[in-house]
């Protein structure tokens, strides 16, 4: 089984993954593996660094697609391929979806174009389900200034923060199959318990 | 003047360059850029090191290829349109042909394939000719042996490196326009008055 939280940030997928890690890990045979994109992989993480240093300047949302879909090919190839070969879970913050909303539709380089690069990047090795973390942007920014953050991508602001919870909301209106929208307001357990429900919900738990 | 010299490695691409600078600043009232790939950026420069690293374990030709293409619209948007557009000349050491060969024909991911993800890369600021230096077999492995360098790609053997001589030929015969192909046997001065010859014959010099 293949899962993906996606959402943008301050929406509390880090936590998520911890207890739905936890739970899979109490209700299946199979070791779970939990993985981050960029990263995952030496390479990731390489990669990881230079998109997200704030000295990195200015990186056109070309150049960060292109970034993104190495380090995601790499990972699916030496990690996540392998890894469901041998019968784990794995649960990974952000994947695909997240290009086609960072770099496809707020960088503007369009929904499709990102598709068939992830399609070429993943060679179709895609999550069995996608959880959208959604929550009202007033919620997010808290939940962002608690934690104390600043990355290049949490630098840019309100209209960004917003027109990255709506690029991912019309993805998961457009694509509901794969998407599944779960509110990440409420308490921690809260929200655990509507991703436990979704996954019964598509018979994945 | 956008011009890019490509062919596989010990054909002579880094002193015919050299020598193309020294006429084109004899000859213009132009400044001269030479730049090369991966490279000309501070995060091409990163991407190089990823690329070419011999610890970087194997890395698949689509991972290289997103890595290749992330580099290359970095320095389009940065270096080359930039500079192109105050007049200066560039001459680079190997632009997007390089990945269709390596990429494309030699690692399997198919010529239209990498053309597509070019034109991305590139936003269409393409070179205005690609020469291509040609050499026999024997003559450029024993270039590559005298200069005792060893990197992620040289080492990869004589099939490899007839694979991609024969990937560059058979584009040069696919797209005539766009790359003209020069002998790179005999003297450097030789080879220096064939490209200078193959530029009067596009009216480029």
């Amino acid at each position: 089984m293949f899962l993906v939280l996606e959402g943008a940030d301050g929406v509390g997928k880090t936590t998520q993954i911890q207890l739905l890690e936890k739970y899979l890990l109490n209700s299946t045979e199979s070791e779970v593996l939990c993985l981050r994109e960029p990263g995952g992989t030496d390479l990731g993480l390489e990669i990881r660094k230079l998109l997200l240093d704030p000295n990195s300047g200015d990186l056109s949302a070309k150049t960060e697609a292109f970034l993104f879909m190495a380090a995601r090919s790499h990972l699916v190839e030496n990690v996540i391929q392998p890894s469901l070969n041998i019968g784990k879970h794995i649960i990974c913050d952000r994947f695909l979806w997240s290009s086609v909303v960072y770099q496809g539709i707020v960088g503007g380089l369009g929904v499709e174009e990102i598709l068939d690069q992830g399609q070429l990047a993943t060679g179709g090795v895609l999550p069995d389900l996608t959880i959208l973390l959604d929550l009202p942007l007033e919620e997010s920014k808290q939940r962002i200034s608690e934690r104390g953050e600043n990355d290049r991508f949490e630098q840019k602001g309100e209209g960004y923060l917003l027109q990255v919870r709506e690029g991912f909301l019309k993805l998961a209106k457009k694509y509901p199959k794969q998407i599944i929208v779960v509110s990440a307001s409420g308490s921690e357990e809260e929200v655990h318990a509507r991703i436990i429900q979704a996954l019964k919900d598509h018979a994945l738990a």
